[in-house]
């Protein structure tokens, strides 16, 4: 059902493509159809909705509103325009750009929601300094129109310099950008030294003081909405648990307790996959004088005991030792093993990949270099079937060893596409510019092992990769912004600027095929294919105006194709992604690497290491980073090693706990803990009322605000 | 003594307007003997230094031997390079990159040595993104080289696109700073559109996420160094009001305690200029139940209680109600007074400004409009007097208004320039420039007043000017770097480049009298002003580095007329000034930012704001907040009102109390509120040794390290 629907977002999406103007044409009645029938999916799923919600929640819930609207918005849309062109009258399909409205408001986009939601909430605060900003460079576009407006200078290009005010305060908002910098100030400096104070000035206040205020001011509120948000969840969940604490209590002596078996009870039926071992962990820490019942305050840290990840360590034996002990046992196979487990073994394979590296930045015509690279290949294949005979390989390819499994993908990956390249150019003497650029790509990646080996390297990787699904949040929500600029884009400046390849004879080529371009930098820079003809050009043109650099020539030439107004459009744009959004995306990567930098142990986490310490089933977290160790051993998440045979290696060698309190899946886990903290563990809470409306300034309640701060 | 040291090295430091290559050339003679002066000064204040201090303390700082040694240094430099000009031999004056080491090193730039100190400790960690970073432009380097290399493509400009894996790294990191996207990704995208997602790729992990990974980077350790010095200082203060208890105490029951005697004697020692109200006030809170004595936790929270602004507020009478009772008490004037207070006066006023900023914006060629100017002047001057007629002067100007200072201040300057341009007109019949571009700027500035009336902009300004004088140590940081940056430059590309008026008739006028930069972009975008020919051309080349954009032509042009090499000193510019020290001005600003909006009052002041009430001399702030009282109320810190006659006036309105709390001279003393919460008031922290070898690591003992994290 949620694969269907994200299906059906993803056509009604990419219609797009199709539509006119199209990168693969199709007539507009099969477009219409299809966009028919993946309205009547959402709008199936929407009835689906409302009958298993009751009515008053669905009705006042805003998704579901956003929705119906935009089914129906769509619908006229088709209409008019399908009739319209019955009747051979072009109109705009302006419902289009209404799609993302789908993607973030059905339920699953929980994220993208909860981004555009801080978003609109932070709006308020960024307006104020927006119009600061504004009157800002309005104050320095009157004093350039006073200052240069007389003297008759001249632009680069020779047309009059700082003459109009409109054209002052875009120049100026452009310097902001920095994209024009230092040419704006170019004309004013030739005449004058003095003048360059100017522009000096005017960046210092507008460019760095300003920018920065907004990256303070968006970062400030995204983490006070996200705070707000981790301590509506922080105390719904107290609320529950007090709830299931007050119906299974009873009283002992004086205070009211949950007996052992029903807090047994209790922990197999909410986390059904829990080990015996573990669930006897917890238990030992929930019940610290073993008196055969769990207090209170114990009682509501169970949904944090559950939550903490505790690995359970196995020692393995590799398979070959089961088979064949005598051979693996011998002299020789242990000098191997011996020699793989040494530094100096990776140590020499890093060598390896450097001179590989040169080799492929050699000139590759060469043959002997062709033939070098099938011997690195074969290195590298050897280097991971000793490695396998070495280690047990089920530990190898753990779920917590990212890396060898990035290596042995890369490296298998590599040999495949060089395999059928190779049988490819045989058979048919020719190279297939696909596969070989593939396999060029996959070649260099393998250089990526480097990092592998240095561990401060290996430290940002991870943590980079650690955020990594927040980021992809980051990539729905640039989408959504995305996707309604392209259309309205297509809309306004379709078919005006043309490519032409290189050597195209036609007339107007070297104009973009629109003679308003003539002389204008936009043409010298060739930046024809920079144009709104089709979904996938228009997403590149955004990607350059997100990147910010020359920004102004595109809206310049866009302006000159069609109107002075449709700087606007790229003004708008500009305020939208770089200003709210990158700001976001900064803000987002600061967060989430000062936790990682400063996050310590929470109190939780603590007891839990305490109880594994002195049940002495403890490993040392310095042990694991060894790498004989690490490489043995194989872990698994509160999994049970019981039950599949191991008997009698468990009673030898011992179950070991480790706390997996540095990995968290996303970073949104990650913040939660970090936010957790200022929670007292006392404190129970509002009631359930009063949660659900929390805003972001109760938590300032009692601090001055910003208006009172002078 | 301090003053004369300052003089000299600003003289130090502006020798290089006067020596070769010269903005005001002077002979070698005269600036040799300048700099032999200098030195002799610094020398001279280097020994009474090592009078004045210890021998084991003078010769442990390291100051002082950087001192020494760069007057070493720069002596022996300044006899080679005489000598070898005396026998017509050219040679470099290196050791004047040296001289902002005097700035640094004398005790009075205790703020930009924290900052270098801060910059330097940060250098390992960044050091290791670096490399990452620098691996993965390597890496995107091969695959561009691979990918794009044999495809004979050209750019714009005609030259082959993407063969020297050097170009290619140079271009790629350029493409980091944005400078030269999208031109750099335009051939191989005309070529295929799927080669546009090799460069949104590398923008995405380099100039993004890597980018904010510095920006993380400096962030965090510019907190922490902050956080470890402050804790150093608040520690040091306990542990010497601890010292003064012990020398102070007497034996009362069973606690050791301060009597009163002693206690008023000690505050009044150390905080000779406090009024007998505001000792009272702190006496009655230390002493809560006036039992005649201190005890140690209050003892010891006398310096935190001092150091908080305590504004004793007098309200006054206007002196003309003095003079001329009857004439200011009549109807008319009370009306006057009354209409001023009101909130359309203010209106009235910001409709008259805008109608002068649109009177501006027009052609001042009309006569009807520079008559109008006159208009507008003399009803801003009305307005102060009227202004001044309400309200007590003295008040109105009062130490916290800084807004009515910077109108009154605004606006005689403008009618100075104005009246000053129009007596040279009339006299002269002709307009001087200087003094014409001042009045335009002032006229200009007298817009701002708009910010004013506006309470929300307000508030955003004066956080802006609270963090000013920390912003001006930036300033000394940054000159600090410029200067030695622009003394290599000038060393190195002096001459190289050459700037013709507009219409000059040289040949190689258009070339910036350089052959070599025939056809080059930096001569396409006459660029040829930007150049090191003197120390003012160089600074101003250097703030367009900073600002990024464009550097590329910059550095691909001094590459051109010198060498490849040259680039070196670009990049070196760019890490330096753009990766260090503008991350850390954003991270300053966004720590600013952020104490703003989330500080707390503190302890201390909540319980003299308490003390306040409960005596009934306090004043709310909001009351504080509305104009009519603000006006009328001389606020003054700490200041006593009873011994200037006002006597009778205390008795009948009585004296106010009022926390300046929300009010810092500098920002760095806004930080150490910030972290001092962190640390309990009963701590009484570690011994005197390890306070002075804190490390920030100390801090972060308990938690994980980065290391630890994967």
């Amino acid at each position: 059902m949620r694969g269907a629907t994200y299906f059906f977002i993803c056509v009604d999406l990419s219609l797009a493509l199709f539509e006119e103007p199209a990168v693969f044409p199709l007539p507009f009645l099969a477009t219409s159809i299809i966009e028919v029938l993946c309205l009547t999916v959402f709008f199936g799923r929407l009835i689906h909705f409302a009958k298993v919600t009751p009515q008053m929640v669905f009705w006042k819930d805003t998704k579901n509103i956003c929705i119906m609207v935009t089914i129906a918005l769509t619908l006229i849309d088709l209409i008019i325009y399908g009739s319209l062109e019955a009747v051979s009258i072009h109109s705009v399909r302006w419902s289009r750009a209404l799609r993302p409205v789908f993607l973030i408001n059905f339920p699953e986009s929980r994220q993208i929601r909860r981004a555009f939601r801080s978003i609109r909430k932070t709006l308020p605060d960024i307006l104020y300094v927006f119009l600061l900003f504004m009157f800002s460079v309005l104050i320095f576009s009157l004093m350039a129109l006073k200052l240069f407006g007389d003297r008759g200078l001249k632009t680069v290009e020779g047309s009059s310099y700082f003459t109009n005010i409109l054209e002052i305060a875009f120049e100026l908002y452009v310097l902001v950008t920095t994209a024009n910098s230092p040419d704006v100030m170019l004309p004013a400096y030739d005449f004058n030294w003095w003048y360059s104070l100017y522009f000096v000035t005017f960046i210092i206040i507008n460019t760095y003081i300003f920018m920065s205020v907004f990256l303070a001011v968006v970062y400030n509120n995204y983490r006070k909405h996200l705070k707000n948000e981790i301590r509506k969840l922080v105390y719904l969940k107290r609320h529950k648990m007090i709830e299931a604490f007050n119906i299974l209590k009873v009283k002992v002596g004086t205070e009211f307790v949950v007996k052992e078996t029903e807090w047994r009870q209790l922990t197999k039926v909410v986390a059904p996959d829990i080990s015996t071992s573990h669930l006897e962990l917890l238990l030992r820490i929930s019940d610290e004088g073993q008196k055969g019942h769990v207090d209170k305050m114990n009682f509501l840290r169970l949904a944090d005991l559950l939550n903490i990840q505790v690995v359970t360590i196995n020692v393995r034996r590799h398979p070959l030792e089961a088979w064949v002990p005598r051979v693996y046992q011998s002299p020789a196979s242990l000098w191997v093993r011996k020699m793989v487990q040494h530094r100096i073994f990776v140590w020499v394979f890093d060598v390896i990949i450097l001179i590989n590296a040169i080799f492929i930045a050699l000139d590759e015509k060469n043959p002997f270099i062709s033939y070098a690279e099938w011997l690195f290949l074969s290195l590298y294949v050897i280097e991971i079937l000793l490695k396998l005979y070495t280690y047990e390989p089920r530990a190898y390819f753990g779920r917590k060893q990212f890396w060898n499994g990035f290596d042995m993908l890369i490296i298998i990956a590599a040999l495949v596409a060089t395999v059928a390249n190779a049988t490819i150019q045989s058979a048919r003497k020719y190279n297939s510019q696909q596969i070989l650029d593939i396999v060029l790509i996959l070649r260099i990646l393998r250089l990526l092992r480097v990092i592998i080996s240095i561990q401060r390297f290996r430290v940002i990787v991870t943590t980079l990769i650690n955020i990594g699904p927040t980021m992809l949040m980051f990539g729905g929500l640039v989408l959504v912004v995305y996707y309604a600029f392209a259309i309205i884009g297509m809309e306004v400046f379709q078919g005006k600027v043309r490519f032409f390849e290189p050597n195209s004879t036609a007339p107007d080529s070297l104009v973009c095929g629109n003679p308003a371009l003539k002389g204008s930098t936009f043409a010298r820079d060739r930046y024809c294919k920079n144009n709104f003809n089709d979904l996938a050009s228009s997403f590149i043109v955004l990607m350059e105006l997100t990147v910010v650099n020359q920004w102004h020539i595109l809206a310049g030439g866009f302006a000159l194709v069609t109107h002075q107004a449709a700087k606007l459009y790229f003004i708008l744009f500009h305020i939208v992604v770089v200003i709210l959004i990158v700001n976001i995306f900064i803000a987002f990567i600061l967060e989430a690497f000062f936790v990682a930098y400063s996050l310590e142990k929470s109190e939780v986490e603590t007891a839990i290491e305490k109880k594994i310490q002195e049940l002495g089933v403890g490993i040392q977290e310095e042990d694991m980073q060894d790498g004989k160790l690490t490489d043995n051993i194989d872990a698994k998440d509160s999994g049970f090693m019981g039950d599949n045979g191991d008997n009698k290696r468990k009673a030898s060698k011992g179950l070991y706990f480790r706390i997996a309190s540095k990995k968290y899946r996303t970073v949104d886990a990650l913040l939660q803990r970090m936010f957790e903290c200022e929670i007292a563990p006392e404190d129970e809470g509002p009631s359930l009322d009063e949660i659900l409306n929390f805003s972001p300034r109760d938590i300032y309640l009692k601090n001055p605000n910003f208006e009172n701060i002078a």
